[in-house]
């Protein structure tokens, strides 16, 4: 079917095939009111040595999580085409335009990168994107590491995460590399809405895949870019491209979302009293939040409890909430809590 | 000067001279396109027993600030009168339009309330609001809580705060109801931009005040509204509204910033990697975060030294930063660390 | 065809089986700048004694028409399972976010609901809505009632309508279903712009249906929502669901305006001037507006002139009008008159 | 105080002195964005026969009332100076970029024109043109008569209003004009927010001043808009100005809204269910509407009693309501009703 | 495939077989927020003189372009169908909304029409308008002229333009047309970005085409439009359609695009400095202009120097410039240069 | 008066008496919803050589004016303090805010800079940019060159200004430096709206003041930027600053346009089709434009003709115009032409 496909518009600047590394852009033209003849330049740094196996990194696939784009805009400027075998493709901002905006989604478009996969190459900017990582960098790569956080809605426990996939092969290299990655969790993740992610995009290619939840809020602690910033280069060992040492291991916990009473959803808006935090154990039963109306005083709190114990591993991030936000995700821990 | 000013619009719905605790509403008249007789409904509640001092507590004063809504609502909920003696007059959303918007600013005209005092009756709709205050609520007041947290852009260290005056007795009373709220950081707060703040018109009405700053990035965590809940009980029980008990006192740690080179302003614009987290030990010419170029990869960052010793205190909490944009505050630690 | 669409992604938190009367919502994932992992969520009661035919009633396909919702929000909250044989399927607002926006389109998409049909599983938020009523809730129905009224920038004599359809024996059932409705006018109504409606999607899945257009301007009036509240309990009567009484019936006028010439559209814009109001008796040639240009005084208007005669059936109802805006639509008395 | 205000920008176009009919502008320069060397052109018709007694006729205060507009591009263009003794100044839209935009308030400046009396010459442009009448249109004028409607959010039975005043003289003078007026109803009325009003300019100033209500919702139909051409020229009629005939009077009610419970303010939000409608009849503790919760379906219902008894005289307009809105005005009948 | 297209629902106003000149519009039913029955109203004009060749002449295909548009209002205005033999079919704005809005593209759903060919039935009001041409006034037609300029955001030396195409009998016309319209420069134009073009769909359907750049920057000088009124007069000539006299023509300049170096981007933002002007001779490795940063003062610009040399034949034309813009386009001269 | 006022909020992070030169910013706190303790940066540049006169050379007081930016940028970037006596103080972007933008006014407050003089240390952001050139930079002075040119919606030929002034010594001087600027034209300016001028301010302080207009429509030329280069380098050599050189003259021109038949106006919005370009000879009574109406195609353009002789100087830009827009500025050549 892909070969129906009109030709992806976007152009590299850099060369993927020569030794050394190269800093550029993926340009995508883009005519619009503020430039007739403009396009979107996408960052991308391609770091070789030799053969070897091709390494994916991509952080921005939603715009407003950052510790993915400052391990990789770090990894970009320091990494050593001497200290690896193979090749290493870096796109810290993936989604570019929404990166800018600090946005989840394309202030283009509206679109949300991951969920425009597999793209179309005659479609929007966002689903061009997509396109261009479906059919050209995609098959370029053996590893694909997808950093992601909560953005400014969300915020999580720090993991990495895998998924179950139909190849026991597969799924176990997946494993074995987001163990890799370590961060202090690790999950196994199903997701909400998983029509046009690009986990699934590359999974299906047969690509070793790992996605991680860094933090959130639309910011990134020393600490939170900290686990970027280490899990990049030892999935980068993991690979077998980064030769300088054996991954740097410390103690993980391994957590479980894939029971469906784990997802705590508001039915009520209003103004969010937190009663746990991240990583807090939870009792089935007990509360985790209060939710006040916000248009007048002295009237009760809806209180909305535990479904399922385990620890709180996600949570509703701003102060205020509407009705069918996800309030907060309670994990079960399988290992290491 | 007062007695030219005409007479602020504002109605309030409940009493507050009787018995008892009374929910209702500071209404002001606001015809715009979307209602030509609309008001500004801001919840109040106000509770009394007999003769006593009167504390005024308000949050919201900023609308992405949201550990004293939480804490206000509850008490607002709470608080038997029987509990008290004299009087608490609670406003959990002084900005009541910003914190709908979750704004700092009011969508209504721009109003950052915290820099429209003294205000003016015949002003813009947060100029009015301040005028209220000026006017109305606190000459009915002796104690005065006014709940901050750095909103959606700042980030900071729990600490309550109390002024320098020139009057030795009232600052010596506004330095023990600080202490006596109890955050986990006290702290003399020298303001970068201190025109129209609430804080200087309540201390010049010769008010015991206190102010805090909780935590930040638009959000509350259990921990962080858990300050506010015990600090405005305390506070009460310091003023000798709330007669329940003496304060609860936990360690406190003293911080100050009234150096000159504490605050750390970007010169230039970027991704933000910081390099040390809030309560960080930070010393001298130790590099607080680097400023990645966000337009390419393979650019070296801009790094920002400390220019003072200390603990960090405050950051900027978003991870896109513009020129101008206060980076991080590095606060002494006079005591208790 | 609809076997290769993918599953809808909205979920019912109410039971369509269960006796008795249940309130929850339709929810639809939503992931969104505002709320990563947030949700649409469409209110919906069902209600259900026995085996018997289904009702299901809307309103608020346009978000900006309110009899409808006024009439269900009540049904919803008195309707007596033990008054009923069967079910009644009771959603509102079915553009739920242009309801709460005030608008007749989605303002997540733009998406006009009534020209989205049959909709899209993996569309726009206003095309899944579309797609789950095609798929999930028409075919639980028998009976369907959508109620219109002309929203923010039309107004209309209160009528209910019925379609022209291929089969003779569902056009009867229709019509005497509208008959049953039994609002001050009956209208056969004929489209301008016809592709992506309700109707047509539910007519062809062999439905009995009736539309409603009960007044307009963006309003309710008592008397205009007296209409909706009467026709909505006439319809389920006539359903055979609501067993109390036969339906109420009081004169109606049958109106048409399936000739070509009952359209008047405005070619020049400005400041509108009426000269008959809706009801009224037109003669053809007779003045029916006068528009004024709106850039100066002094200047003579555009007059605009009935091609038909008949009464007013429908007006512009905002003060100003554009090019290409229909101005009015004169109706043929066919009986009652 | 006057003489020490810098000149008002505006110029007129059109000759002030000359008999006869002449069409023109005010033009107030404005420099924006959208043009450095920009001008707002305010249409002005004024018409002279000698000398005598001047009206002032002024519409598009609030830029989204249509009767007004409608009656005055009307007079403009049929008045014959032959007819008249005196001259006429016709405004038909005073805030010219409100009513271009069709909103109440001005979308340069958001400025509400009649809360910006009496005007800065050195203002926003909303300012500049309330200084101008203040200045100089009111100064040339005896009669002033201004019209008013609901515009999209109120809606109210037509009258028109004399306002109380000192002068006993005045206001008898007042009272006759608006009775010459002769709208189906009159109305002694007290302002929710008189603050900065033109009515009260123009009282201070001794003009005989005559304000309507004449329908509302943003529209104006055959029947409202008959209401306005009619009191137009009785208005000039009972000023001596327009010389073919006595005032034509028909009938009307004498209501009274001086009363403090005559208002009726919303506290909660939600779909309006009105109960009563406009010129009902209303008793004392009767239902006028319900708000119904908008969130979800199976709620009951907020009921809003009548506090006093009377007529509906003003009704909320749109279908969704906020709290701090005026749902309704219920008028005390006075006479012959 | 067109069979199995729905019809477009575009309705004329204006006949296309009947001799004489007729104005009025393409008609496109748009239901929107603003308008619930509304149309999209097109200017049209035909003029028709017996049977004979037809040419299709429209402007506004960009809505910020103007030589077309001053050109066809006045020979729309001004041709007397008895100086023709057949007929003149003149769209002045193509895409009317994006027109009216001063936007390159369409305000109501961001369409760029020379993008959204051949167009949609049943898209976007951009993608209907689009597929009207395809399917209705294209067929009809047998020369088309196309008026372009630079529009807002570049500048061009004035040319007249045609493609390479696949049939040598159509490129020679097209060729010898543009020769005929005979602006001061021809240029064989390589599009950037070709994908849904106007000029690809009439010349797949085997039309005489011709496009133009006659300047930019959202303007036009009376000398800019002067070349589009003569190219529109001779092009009618050379098409046989005007009669009466042969094609004006003066000296005109051949250049080409077709090299790849012709087009430099920018791959910095800022302030940007021309070194050259249009219609400069430019050697290689000239700079052509300056982009200093604008966050600062001091620092040194980036420089952008010629890959090819020839004459300026375009640039960015607003001061600022973003990563990714065209910054400047240098074409060879092939002959009168 | 000045002694009441508060101090300015902004401070300079460049030294003013320090020999060498410095780049750095102006900084202006601001607290917004996006930086609560946010600043605007101002970039300066202070060049100083010894003891000498002092000459303040500002662009960007209009923020889409780009001629003087560009000459700005280049000599803060190339200055050699060894090539001055005395102090050149460089601002290149006086409303950085709205140079950002590319407006005329700032998005901050909606202010334009040059109708906000002498400004306010306690307004908004523009009237405190303001206020600090009034009572810090200009006290400083002696020579000030402000650069203006039409921005994106007026074009002008290119000229330096000077205004007539009460002290004719003062006013010598001006005139001798406008002629040492050396444009090709010079003009004897008079504002249309002269209230809160930066002129008005300097000199009224006393300060030898030259204004620009070179060029507009929100882009500079190669030719345009090379006035202002030249420009800025002979005014400083006239004053004694620059001792490279004495000033290079070129013959100008030298025009005139007091007279108030000057500006031509716009009464008709619609497509304007200019006849005459600026430069070119006028004469009395001759069109220099014609105004299409844009609704529909066929009707009759409105005419515009001078109603003075001279040459077209000034004239409106965009391809649009709207009622009381400046369509055109015939000036009088008074010598040179």
């Amino acid at each position: 079917m892909s070969a129906l496909l009109p030709p992806n518009p976007i152009t590299a600047t850099v060369p993927f095939d020569q030794d050394g590394i190269h800093h550029g852009f993926l340009r995508l033209p883009y005519s619009c009111d503020s430039s007739a003849w403009g396009s979107i330049m996408i960052p991308i740094t391609v770091v070789r040595n030799g053969i070897g196996m091709t390494a994916l990194l991509t952080g921005g696939n939603h715009g407003d999580e950052y510790e993915g784009p400052i391990a990789l805009q770090g990894l970009a400027h320091d990494l050593d085409p001497a200290s690896i075998e193979g090749r290493v493709i870096i796109v810290p901002f993936m989604n570019t335009p929404a990166f800018h905006a600090a946005r989840r989604t394309s202030p283009l478009d509206g679109g949300n990168l991951n969920r425009s996969f597999p793209g179309k190459p005659d479609g929007t900017p966002t689903q061009k994107i997509a396109d261009y990582f479906t059919r050209t960098l995609l098959p370029m790569s053996d590893y694909v590491l997808d950093f992601h956080s909560g953005g400014k809605t969300l915020d999580f426990v720090p993991f990495a995460a895998a998924h179950l996939l139909d190849d026991g092969n597969q799924q176990e290299a997946c494993i074995a590399a987001m163990h890799a990655f370590n961060a202090p969790y690790a999950m196994t993740l199903r997701e909400i809405d998983a029509v046009g992610m690009y986990d699934t995009t590359a999974e299906e290619a047969g690509k070793i895949f790992v996605s991680t939840e860094l933090g959130g809020g639309g910011t990134a602690t020393a600490r939170s870019a900290g686990y970027a910033k280490k899990g990049a280069r030892n999935f980068l060992r993991y690979a077998g491209i980064l030769t300088d040492a054996a991954p740097v291991l410390e103690p993980s916990i391994e957590i479980d979302t894939t029971r469906g009473d784990c997802y705590h959803l508001a039915e009520y808006g209003g103004l969010v009293e937190c009663l746990v935090d991240l990583g807090d154990a939870v009792k089935t039963g007990e509360p985790l939040a209060r939710i006040w109306p916000s248009d007048r005083s002295g009237t009760a709190p809806r209180i909305v409890t535990a479904r399922s114990g385990g620890i709180l591993a996600a949570r509703h991030f701003p102060g205020l909430i509407a009705p069918g936000d996800c309030l907060a995700v309670v994990a079960e821990v399988v290992s290491g809590g």
